[in-house]
């Protein structure tokens, strides 16, 4: 957890999706096929919730991309060397940091790595990718996700972002 | 997951130590007390990991802080916009970038937040501070871990490592 000054070395780019479903041994009995938990399932959800935040995002729709994330004071958005609490106070985030359409450009996921841990819990690996114009620099970087299986579906619940190529 | 251009806004520093103890709920069921399992205590012995990890690392000690990570090749180390796959990778990479012990300088760790997620899942979040001399500059930013309980103990098997105050 220390991040090194001179960080060259090897780049996870090029992956294609990676769907791995990691399920918990010890203590953690999963539920009966009757109950209806299905790993890969929960595994399309969780990639799907991205999937619409990138629908939403490049349709300019910051309010439908924030869906993804879960409507809690709970919520951790780290980014850079500074944390946001909060579902509003992300979302005001986003909207001072990204005011209008140029700013927000059109943003793509690569290297997606998706692990089911639990029945309520999923982590999501991958980079991200903003290509901008109208005067605007292309942007990108890595982010770490911990989602939470809630009633109205999978939803971000903790964000770690971080930029560089 | 987009990271902001201009990040500034709230820091987390000035939080202690926060410990919470998240129970997976739909699905996943505790063991039972005669199996031993207390969330209280897996908080404590994920958290002990991380202070034995600042222990070694101020002995100069890079072997022993890279104890606290899984020795597997599923570790994942992501810091800047690189990605390391592996224990090996991951320790070969704290060799190159701190040669020395002025460059290792003096780690500590502060605003920790623990969660653990079920018997084999936790996550921590914290900010990392590096004290420097010798010519080397100070560092700091945040991390973000998830460890698993392992037949070893409680070990980090994936690392979102970011630099910035």
């Amino acid at each position: 957890m220390i991040h090194s000054l001179n960080t060259g070395g090897a780049l996870a780019g090029g992956i294609a999706l990676v769907l791995l479903v990691v399920w918990p041994g010890s203590g953690c009995t999963p539920p009966a096929p009757g109950e209806g938990f299905d790993p890969a399932a929960e595994t399309r959800a969780v990639r799907d919730v991205l999937l619409r935040q990138v629908a939403a995002w490049n349709e300019g729709d910051v309010e439908g991309f924030m869906d993804g994330y879960a409507r809690t004071d709970s919520l951790r958005f780290a980014s850079g060397g500074s944390v946001r609490r909060g579902w509003q106070a992300t979302l005001e985030r986003y909207r001072a940091a990204y005011p209008g359409r140029d700013a927000m450009g059109t943003l793509s996921f690569d290297s997606l790595e998706v692990h089911v841990l639990s029945p309520r819990w999923a982590t999501v690996f991958g980079r991200w990718h903003l290509r901008r114009s109208g005067g605007f620099e292309d942007a990108g970087g890595l982010f770490t996700l911990i989602l939470e299986k809630r009633p109205e579906g999978w939803r971000v619940l903790y964000d770690h972002t971080s930029s560089g190529s």
